[in-house]
């Protein structure tokens, strides 16, 4: 067999994810008066649809950045230099926290768990029993590791400790992939990106803000100004940011959040768990481990443990090289051990098994012992 | 004469600007993996790029952000809280950067000028020699008053009386505007956006930095985290950035500013220059007065003087409603009192007519006493 490049670009990392064509046509936009009632429609509009993904009655302010300004933002907007706070640390992007926490004095209790584990409820209770703290900071879906933390329960555990602390939560990957229930769970600050489950391209960030962080914020003492929630405030009412909008991606969020909204929540969720279901038992049924329980799997990206000796980064070289099919590397301490399939966003069923194909494919070239064709038939029967 | 609308939206201020349809196509792209070889090359292609457009052989981040992301980048990478600089304050733009400054503790001497005036080397030479200052920041062009500086008279009086100290210029609206030259004249930080003159949606900030800038970042000590350049420094090597790059944006660069090489340096600046003469004749043709003196006024934005009895957020409202035309209002002190028509980017001459045409019609609807159809007739003749 000769082996043919497939001519479609397949991309299967968890983030940026893949772009509806009606998402792109609503970007292909003349730009607007940023200052004037055509795009602050458009904005109030995007307001109201983010209102209904974050489920909460909170402000939302909307920042050109990438997820991580957006976490910035929390840290910034409602802490001080010396203020005490805990992050449960599940992997990479816990220990973004933790870097953004010190750049700016903030004195991080870094609670770590093992790679591949959410944060458990009674290591947070032991931990907040110890002192008070400001806020507590965690991710609902861990990127690097493809876990999910059970954000009601942990917020639940904060709540009957210290009823005051903030619950920062940044739900980037995880929003729209999994429920996540802003005021319900009374989440102080919450997270979200435009390039995972959104279906947009990178490069606005979402934030939403309880009373109780608008009150923080009143309080902290971090330098900001680009960030600076006060300067958001005076604008957002009219349909405003603070800075020149990136007007070509509201266009596009607009458009992605209609559709998910045409999807129905249940459905966008419902597909997330049938995507991860068909990762896990293709994966499973090739004979490969997997990093995350069953109990903690992620709706969004799964990270998989190659089979033995073949590195992690090899196989995302000939995955692309040899079918097109992009996959993610592992991060940090897991980079080349394990792979990343992303499956949140614009990705279907058909998709997984196309990609699942490739790597059978690829692992049988390359001697692997796994099971032929039985990855892509384990899938199949969850069809 | 009924007043039938104009069906097409005629974007006339000074940022974001109309989008070329090279530029939409370009940015009608699937995403790509951002730690893959397709991305690496695309962002190495627009780093050159921005090289040729900056002139400079210095290192150039890009950030997703709006520009102001970009000045905030200038001081929090350079700068200690404490350290005193000078800001050359001719306009709203100069204030901003006096804010961020102030945010993070740096002890600014806020240098206003009146505005429609440029910084004057006199002053600033003055200033210089009351003692030693860390930076002296200002802006290429002042969007708020339509004044261009003299970049490199000011930055050679800087060098003349204190010759290390760091020159932080914001060009986010004069960069590919007007002459900037970045290496030849010993600029520390210039800062660039993609909503200007490159022809791109808002989204993009980049910003390059000199040996000097460097050897300040390492002493810097404001807390910086997302807009750290050692972050960056480490991914920029491969044609990565620190978080996911706004893939859409950049690859609209790509195109924007392939444009702006076919068409040549010397004939933007040149299109610049007889866009800014042709509203200026047009005014004045009309009988307006114009806030900037000809000696420094900008080939990216011109700021005007309504008619007497009429107020500039009126022209802007019937401008809009009664020929969509979008012009900009006066900012701060200026609001009201001033409106403002863009003409960089991708603007050309007959547009600029057609606003014109627009705005004497409607001054005689109201009454104002100006010279119907000479402002029109001013600027034919220089076609």
């Amino acid at each position: 067999m000769s082996k043919r490049k497939q001519i479609k670009y397949n991309l299967m990392i968890p983030g940026p994810t893949p772009i509806p064509t009606r998402v792109l046509s609503a970007m292909n936009h003349d730009m607007i008066g940023h200052r004037g009632p055509l795009f602050s429609a458009v904005m109030k509009d995007v307001m109201e649809k983010l209102k209904w993904a974050f489920d909460t009655k909170n402000d939302i302010f909307i920042y050109p950045s990438s997820g991580t300004g957006g976490m910035e933002v929390a840290v910034v907007n409602t802490l001080s230099p010396g203020d005490k706070v805990i992050v449960l640390n599940i992997g990479n992007f816990g220990s973004r926290f933790v870097k953004i926490c010190k750049a700016y004095g903030v004195d991080v209790n870094d609670v770590k768990f093992e790679r591949g584990k959410s944060a458990d409820c009674e290591t947070l209770r032991a931990e907040l029993k110890k002192g008070a703290v400001k806020a507590v900071l965690f991710q609902q879906n861990e990127t690097s590791t493809g876990v999910i933390n059970d954000v009601e329960a942990l917020s639940k555990v904060v709540r009957e400790i210290q009823k005051d602390a903030l619950i920062i939560v940044d739900a980037v990957s995880g929003m729209m992939a999994a429920p996540l229930k802003t005021d319900e769970w009374d989440l102080d600050i919450v997270v979200a990106g435009s390039q995972k489950a959104f279906m947009v391209p990178p490069g606005v960030s979402a934030v939403s803000i309880s009373q109780r962080a608008w009150k923080a914020h009143e309080a902290s003492k971090c330098s900001k100004h680009y960030w600076d929630f006060s300067l958001m405030k005076e604008q957002a009412p009219k349909g405003h940011t603070y800075t020149t909008p990136p007007e070509s991606l509201i266009f596009g969020m607009q458009e992605g959040l209609k559709m998910l909204q045409e999807e129905g929540k249940e459905n966008v969720f419902a597909r997330h768990k049938a995507n991860r279901d068909l990762v896990r038992a293709a994966a499973r049924g090739l004979g490969l481990r997997l990093l995350a329980d069953d109990s903690c799997a992620s709706p969004a990206v799964t990270a998989i443990f190659p089979p033995e000796g073949i590195d992690g980064e090899e196989i995302r070289t000939l995955m692309r090289e040899d079918f097109n099919v992009e996959v993610a590397p592992g991060q940090s301490e897991l980079k080349g051990k394990v792979f990343r399939i992303g499956h949140l966003g614009y990705v279907d069923s058909l998709d997984i098994i196309g990609a699942f194909a490739a790597l059978e494919v690829l692992f049988k070239r390359l001697g692997a012992k796994t099971n032929f064709g039985a990855g892509v038939k384990a899938a199949m029967e969850l069809l």
